[in-house]
């Protein structure tokens, strides 16, 4: 079985959107063994559509189309469908119910133009959307499957997970199982990684090992290729111990695992409370450990102290530590830490102060330098670090290395 | 003209690599006016490239193809398109002689399989490459034009700019413009916009309006088709005024602007400043301030007041208010709003609480609904929303509509 995926829509062909849906769905398919040979993207535009499925359908098996399924004139993705198909518009009431039963949780009326999108060929099979209201449809065609899914990825990732991947290993006869695992890293570099793992990666010819860089993180993505029985998932999870055991506790979290998340478990199972003072990262950090739900049980407080008085007011810093040493300092982020767990009653605090740029470096105190600290009842555990790249590159490189440095304290 | 780009890699089909050329070429020649129809994905395969080289032929007047450059065996771009070009591959000498000349600058013998780099279709021009080692080339056939370039993204970009671009406009004999807008719009759902702008849409045929959704937000595209020259501009920038004219304030900003930054803009222009207390966002409405280089001019201070005791705490609220109205309340929005100005000394305070979910909703207080509140010396003003979606999803949104409410404080 060979797939094809069509990514419909102007943004992605006038270059204002990048499309992510394409390598999305490609890696998801031969995650379960599916290979994809094409890409398309085409324009709202009914002759180009037509001449993409046509050529899809002449070469593949498999051919998932994505977008054009909204309520506004230029989504003409169904219809489209229908007439290359040569299949009539039907109006699916199980769609068109979910739509206005979405409206309705809202207080709100559905407008008519959004009855467009309970319009699909018929003979279609209805695929529910979990979290939207454009319904996707799969068509079978002469043994091919057609898969028409919403272009927003969100939606499109929940409808493939659920959707589209259980109906095709049904079709190929196999079990439900995904051939891959992936191992997330923190605190080394991509070539620094492969230079660890290198003998590995030759050792085992059926499996392929991937880098995925997702900034400041660094993913190591092992598949069994073109496989997915037993044997092989046995094969994959030899090859992650293997690397995980080279790679040691640089290793934070595996597969849909966030490091806000493993450090939100470690204090819910220590039964632990934190307080955060942050500086340089603006909320960040509070944002990412509140991302977690029920973090509320662990996470009691964040103060953004973005200025100086606010470090004084709310932390308790004595305005001469700052005159002495700067608000950037070894000294400050100490303080900081020590004034949010004493100020929060919480078990611990971490500290966070630092030159996020683009203004502000100097040659002794340069852009992304940064302290950061993590105290408890008896200790204080300070860091300093140097991050490359701009001002979103430095707040993001010095929230992950906060939170880990949390993580790190409870691997003591 | 219009244009179709072709990337070449198993990496790309395999989901492995986010292709980012195409978007980018994109958006390069739509800049000058040239469209892209269509974009196509495909291995390092004979059958494949040589098949979407003759039907981008067949379409398109301008094709651009990228990868399969390279000095390794699974490299084969060039020879599949001398093939099927029907043209020999020949040794260009000035494309030998700037390889060996790289290697030499850096004290090194050219390894042998570099060689096969400097075959190029007989014919074909060189395109230089001023930062690698693989160069590219263009055909000309039958009045179209074929750019091969290689697939290293930061190669890529400097060989489009200086190389593709002024060769296309040279060709076009036009100058050198930008020929879109985009409006950026908060509080109209997609529906509801194109129901304001349908007629707008019809009236001219030369422009082009995408919605493009970038939740929370909904951002529109004004393109002129096709064009670049003062005429074109000049309807794009009529067309964006009409639309601007029916969609009143409910439009923040224009092309690169952000939220966070208007608001930013508007404090700093009104030499005000603001303090943020927020509990369901949990540090997201400081964290988006604060993206702004700058900020903390009039970005104080942020309280992620994450407990009743820290609101209690931190913003003086008292616990019977909590006791009556619920932590998610109108009242403590508003008592947040004026305890993060009055402790802050800020001009402004902005609060905010609500119910992020997936846990805490009730009956009578539901997942979604949220409270926020913009306080100055004089007044408060309250708004209450109830957002769909998943948590994520609320947290945005609540983050949104807090910005958009300090904006629309300077509206009055």
């Amino acid at each position: 079985m060979n797939a094809e995926i069509i990514t419909i829509g102007n943004e992605l062909i006038s270059g204002s959107v990048q499309d992510t849906n394409a390598s999305f769905l490609a890696e998801r398919l031969l995650s379960i063994g599916t290979e994809v040979t094409w890409m398309t993207s085409v324009g709202d535009n009914e002759s180009d559509i037509r001449d993409a499925l046509q050529s899809a359908l002449r070469r593949s098996d498999v051919v998932l189309v994505t977008g054009g399924l909204g309520p506004t004139p230029d989504d003409i993705t169904a219809e489209v469908a229908a007439n290359t198909l040569r299949r009539k518009l039907i109006l699916n009431e199980e769609a068109l119910n979910r739509m206005k039963e979405l409206f309705g949780n809202h207080g709100l009326r559905m407008p008519s133009n959004n009855e467009k999108q309970a319009l699909i060929p018929e003979g279609a099979e209805l695929l529910l959307n979990p979290v939207g209201t454009a319904c996707g449809f799969m068509v079978k065609e002469e043994k091919k499957f057609l898969f028409f899914l919403p272009g927003v990825p969100r939606e499109l990732a929940r409808m493939a997970d659920e959707g589209v991947l259980p109906l095709l290993q049904r079709e190929k006869g196999q079990g439900f199982n995904f051939n891959t695992t992936t191992l997330k890293v923190f605190g080394l570099t991509e070539s620094r990684i492969a230079e660890l793992i290198e003998d590995l990666v030759k050792a085992d010819e059926a499996i392929r090992i991937s880098f995925l860089p997702n900034y400041p993180e660094n993913h190591i993505k092992v598949t069994a290729k073109g496989f997915n029985d037993q044997k092989a998932l046995k094969r994959v999870s030899e090859m992650a111990e293997a690397i995980a055991k080279r790679l040691g506790d640089c290793i934070f979290g595996r597969d849909d695992q966030t490091l806000e998340g493993v450090v939100g478990d470690l204090l819910r199972s220590h039964r632990d409370t934190i307080a955060v003072a942050e500086s340089c990262t603006g909320g960040l950090i509070s944002k990412r450990l509140t991302d977690i739900p029920g973090s509320s049980d662990y996470m009691k407080r964040g103060i953004v102290a973005y200025s100086n008085q606010a470090k004084i007011d709310l932390l308790g810093i004595p305005s001469s530590l700052i005159d002495r040493f700067g608000a950037v300092s070894a000294q400050v982020a100490e303080k900081m830490a020590q004034g949010a767990r004493e100020h929060g009653k919480t078990v611990l605090g971490l500290g966070v102060t630092g030159i996020a740029g683009p203004g502000g470096g100097t040659l002794e105190k340069p852009i992304g330098l940064v302290f950061i600290c993590v105290a408890d009842k008896r200790e204080t555990f300070v860091t300093s670090y140097n991050f490359p790249g701009d001002r979103a590159q430095v707040r993001l490189a010095t929230s992950q290395a906060a939170l880990d440095l949390v993580r790190r304290y409870y691997l003591k």
